[in-house]
C-alpha cells in the first residue's frame, strides 16, 4: 500500500470515527431529554437532580468531537463533500450540546413544577418528548447514512411538534384563567413544551445540514431561493 | 510578487471580506431585534409586520457567508488559527441567523400582545433588548478585532440579562394572579423576555468562539476542564 493510500485510509477511518462519536453524543443528548421528561411525569426529584448534575460527559464529548473535526481539517485538508461533512459535524455538535442544555432546563422547570399540586395528567408533553427524540435520532442516522429521505421526514415532523406545543398552550391557558393557583405550575409546563419544541428545532437544523451536504443544495431558505 | 505571496494576499483579503460580511449580518440581526422591540413598545403593527416580512436579506447573507467560508477552506487549506476563525465564522453565521428568527418570534408575540389592553408600561423589556443588542455587537467586534477583553465582557453581562428576565417573570406573575384578564398578554411578554435572553445566549456563544480562537483554549466547559 502506497503512502498516499495509507493516508486516504487513515482519513476515512478518522472521519468514520468522528461520525460514530457524534452518534454517541446524540444518544446521550436524547437520553437526557428522555430522563428529564420522565422526572417530570413521575414527579421524581432524584431523576431531575441527576439530569441537572450530569452534564459533564456531554460537555467532554463536545470538546473531543470539535477537536477531532479540527484535526481532520488541518491534517488532511479534505475537499468538497468531506469538507462539508466535517464542518457540518462541528455545527451538529453545537446543536447536540444545546439539546443537553435544554434537558437541564426541562429538569429545572420540573423541579419548580412539583412544588405545586399537579395541574393535570400529562399527555401531550410526553408525546412531544417522544416525537422530539425520534426526530433527533433520525436526523443523526440520516447524517451518518447520508439518507435524504430520512432527513426530509425529520423536517416534516416539525409541524406536528409545533401543533402539539400550541395545543399544550391553549389547554393550560384555560386552566390558568379558571384558577389562579394553577398559573405558576402551568407556566412551567408551557416552558417545558417550548424546550421540547427547541429540541425539535435542533433536529431540524441537523436534517437541513444533511440535505445540504448530500444534495449539495441549500434547503434552509426556500424564500431566499425564489426571491 | 511571487505566486505564493499573491495567493497569501488573496487569502488574507478574502478572510477579511468574510469578517466584514459577518459584521454586516450582525448589524442586520441587531437592527431586527431593535425594530421588533420598538414595534412592541410603540404598539405599532406596521413595524411588527415589517420584521416578520423582512427575513430575506439576512437569509441570503447567511448563504453567501457560508459559501465564502467553504471556498476559503477548500481553496486555501488554511492552518491553525485561520482554520479556527473560518469554522468559527460558520458557527457565528448560524447564531446570527437564529437571532433574526428570534426577532420574528418577538414580532409575532407582539402582534398577539397588542390585541389585549396593555398590562403595564414596559421598562425591563426595552432594557433587556438594549443589553442583548450591545452584547451581540460587542461579541462581533471582539471576533473581528480578536479582543479577549471585549469577549469576556460579553460573558459577564449575561448574568444581568438573566436577572432581568427573572424580574420580568416575577412581576408579570403578580399581575396574572391578580387579574386573569392579564394572563394571555403577560404570557406573550414573558415569551419576549425569553427570546431576548436567547439573543444574549447567541452573543455568549460568539464570545466563547472568540476566546476559543484567540486564546486557543476552550472556555465553554469549565466543569469539564476541572473534572
Amino acid at each position: 500500500m502506497s503512502q498516499d493510500e495509507r493516508a486516504k485510509r487513515h482519513f476515512a477511518e478518522e472521519l468514520d470515527r468522528l461520525k460514530q462519536r457524534l452518534l454517541t453524543m446524540g444518544g446521550l443528548a436524547e437520553e437526557r431529554v428522555r430522563l428529564a421528561v420522565r422526572g417530570l411525569v413521575e414527579r421524581d426529584p432524584d431523576v431531575m437532580a441527576s439530569v441537572i448534575a450530569g452534564d459533564h460527559e456531554i460537555n467532554r464529548l463536545q470538546l473531543e468531537i470539535d477537536d477531532r473535526a479540527f484535526k481532520l481539517l488541518a491534517l488532511h485538508q479534505p475537499m468538497a463533500s468531506d469538507l462539508r461533512s466535517i464542518v457540518a459535524a462541528v455545527k451538529i455538535n453545537s446543536d447536540l450540546e444545546r439539546v443537553g442544555d435544554l434537558a437541564v432546563n426541562i429538569a429545572e422547570a420540573s423541579q419548580r413544577y412539583i412544588t405545586h399540586p399537579q395541574v393535570k395528567a400529562l399527555v401531550d408533553i410526553p408525546r412531544m418528548a417522544g416525537l422530539a427524540q425520534s426526530m433527533l435520532h433520525d436526523a443523526l442516522d440520516a447524517f451518518v447514512s447520508r439518507d435524504l429521505g430520512a432527513a426530509q421526514s425529520v423536517l416534516d415532523r416539525d409541524d406536528t411538534l409545533d401543533a402539539l406545543k400550541n395545543q399544550v398552550f391553549r389547554e393550560l391557558l384555560t386552566y390558568m384563567i379558571g384558577d389562579p393557583r394553577t398559573i405558576e405550575p402551568s407556566l412551567d409546563l408551557i416552558l417545558v413544551s417550548r424546550h421540547l419544541e427547541r429540541v425539535g428545532d435542533h433536529a431540524t437544523n441537523i436534517a437541513e445540514d444533511v440535505i445540504f451536504i448530500v444534495a449539495a443544495r441549500d434547503v434552509r431558505h426556500h424564500a431566499a431561493d425564489s426571491s
